[in-house]
């Protein structure tokens, strides 16, 4: 069963148009701190699926993506009267729609859930593809399963919200898919500064962007081949985002994939010839809007042993990673040693003026 | 994709066929301290692919069928460097297939796994269907996934293991099997001791049983209608079941549907016709071997607001039963109100000279 995705900046009509052809029981609207403030108000005043839910709160950020959240969650769900019949609504960003999801496919062997992100990374990244979940343990997305919403309501109306991390967060996996997508759509999103596109446009791209991504993920649902292409700079950019938080200074996932997809256009520039200029060009930009990430060569080894724990890797001997040959050409399956990935960190820390 | 099954004694032998196939990184094999003690050393020694798996052991019994297990699990699964390739073998009674099966569709989104049930029960009831999960906050059940295994090897070879009550609780979801399905199955079922019929015959009665409920699971693999029919004896059934827990004196899980069975077909009879004659003859054979369930009066209220609990019933206001007309004759959504299920109880006391 597909599920339904809609493009919309009116969401409360949407929703209850959604929330009425499910009809359900009961509903309950799964938000965290931050989008119980800034957004659940509107949402409650023009929705009235929303205005007659029962609200569940969480706290915010990827930390409290535990069971200890996923528990209280489905205690809540049973206090509300949640039958199988009820609908779940997750409103808020990729940690909210990632366990909520993975609550509401759980609780009595699975209900109905809506999504409506009101991130940009969320929006982008975390509504299609059926991937729910939490953290384990230290690890991140350890325990989930694979199931798609019943809708989607994807719209930029909640990003005035946002700082402009947060946008470039999500930008970044824009970038990521125009990659994996063609020369064309590179270079559409290059032209353009994120921090400050109108909302109508900003949905046109992100439908765009959501288009790359459900033709992957609807070939290969369950990440056994083609799918694995979504993991374009998060090998490297997981083992960055992990080891600033051993540092305790945590950047955002979308950062961490842009500095991730240097690296991995660095070691595709090695093995499969992605153009050099491209590299170059690519490299300026992220550096441009993104930063760099500092690190020293002693850090190298703690890096590909962060790499060698990614889930995707099932022999751990060697480091997986899915790259492309050019703008649109995906090549999954790349293996690189030890060895060629310090030389990558060597010509990333020179691009990146370490 | 549907799940392998496979009807033998030479377990290991299948065990080991099946993990081949596969083709597994690496093996877990979960059991309770039961099977650990009484299933395991054989199959280790037997089976070349349980030999080298690690083991996870869990406390045994439904009360342990909880989360704290069920992360207990997950947590070893990390320590045995489990991925996405990896397999787990369930080695145990309904609580191990049940919660074994889960976490391993939880953990990294799911892994394979190969449930090979060691009591009657778990052979005929827990094997078929996907359902997974584990008991949340009081209620049972309440938090899982429908995923089938990826091979049921079933075998009446551990039986000998089982004291006569398992193997009465086990053949209880039999003759519930044989009653959807054919008068004639359900009188040759009635014919049998349970705790004496030989390994191979034995065999030939589960494999027949199982096909009932895979027939009705095929056609309705997430429980929206015919499904329900499995619930036979259920609804009553969970509410004596519960009410034994509130008494400290737990009864068996068979036990507590055969008791069921009987209160449902008093229903049966006064709301589609079923037989009388057949109804006294099922009611004698129960109460012979299973003995009655001991209950005042007092405590139909209770029975009830249990039975309100039972999370098949979306609309709270009544109570839905799975019935038939005759045997094979299923009649699914059947309602009936207090007063109705209070007539049933009398009656049932009445069968069972209380």
């Amino acid at each position: 069963m597909a599920q339904n995705l809609i493009y919309s900046n009116h969401v409360a009509q949407e929703l209850d148009r959604a929330v009425e052809a499910i009809g359900p029981s009961n509903i309950v609207v799964i938000v965290d701190t931050n989008t119980k403030s800034f957004v659940l108000p509107r949402m409650q005043s023009e929705s009235s699926a929303v205005a007659k839910a029962t609200v569940i709160e969480v706290m915010p950020g990827d930390v409290n993506k535990n069971i200890d959240s996923l528990s209280t969650i489905w205690e809540q769900m049973q206090q509300a009267g949640c039958n199988r019949s009820s609908l779940v609504i997750n409103l808020g960003g990729g940690m909210v729609t990632d366990m909520g999801a993975f609550a509401a496919s759980t609780f009595k062997r699975g209900v109905k859930f809506i999504n409506v992100p009101t991130t940009l990374l969320a929006a982008v990244d975390a509504s299609v593809g059926g991937k729910t979940g939490i953290n384990f343990n230290g690890l991140k997305n350890e325990v989930g399963v694979f199931n798609e919403a019943d809708t989607v309501i994807i719209s930029s109306t909640f990003f005035n919200t946002l700082n402009n991390q947060e946008k470039l967060s999500g930008y970044a996996e824009m970038i990521k898919h125009a990659l994996l997508s063609s020369k064309e759509e590179y270079d559409t999103l290059l032209r353009y500064d994120v921090t400050s596109i109108d909302p109508d446009r900003m949905l046109d791209l992100i439908k765009t962007s959501v288009a790359v991504k459900e033709k992957i993920v609807t070939e290969d649902p369950t990440e056994k081949g083609l799918r694995k292409a979504l993991n374009l700079g998060h090998t490297a950019g997981h083992a960055f985002e992990e080891l600033s938080i051993e540092r305790n200074s945590p950047i955002p996932h979308g950062f961490a994939v842009a500095y991730g997809m240097v690296v991995e256009l660095i070691l595709a520039s090695k093995k499969l010839g992605f153009p050099t200029a491209e590299l170059t060009r690519f490299a300026s930009y992220i550096k441009e809007n993104y930063g760099i990430f500092a690190f020293s060569c002693k850090e190298y080894d703690r890096l590909i042993a962060l790499m060698h724990h990614d889930k995707k890797n099932s022999n751990a001997s060697e480091i997986n990673f899915s790259l492309i040959s050019a703008p649109g050409n995906i090549v999954t399956d790349c293996t690189a040693d030890d060895e060629e990935i310090k030389a990558a960190f060597d010509i990333y820390r020179e691009f990146s003026g370490q």
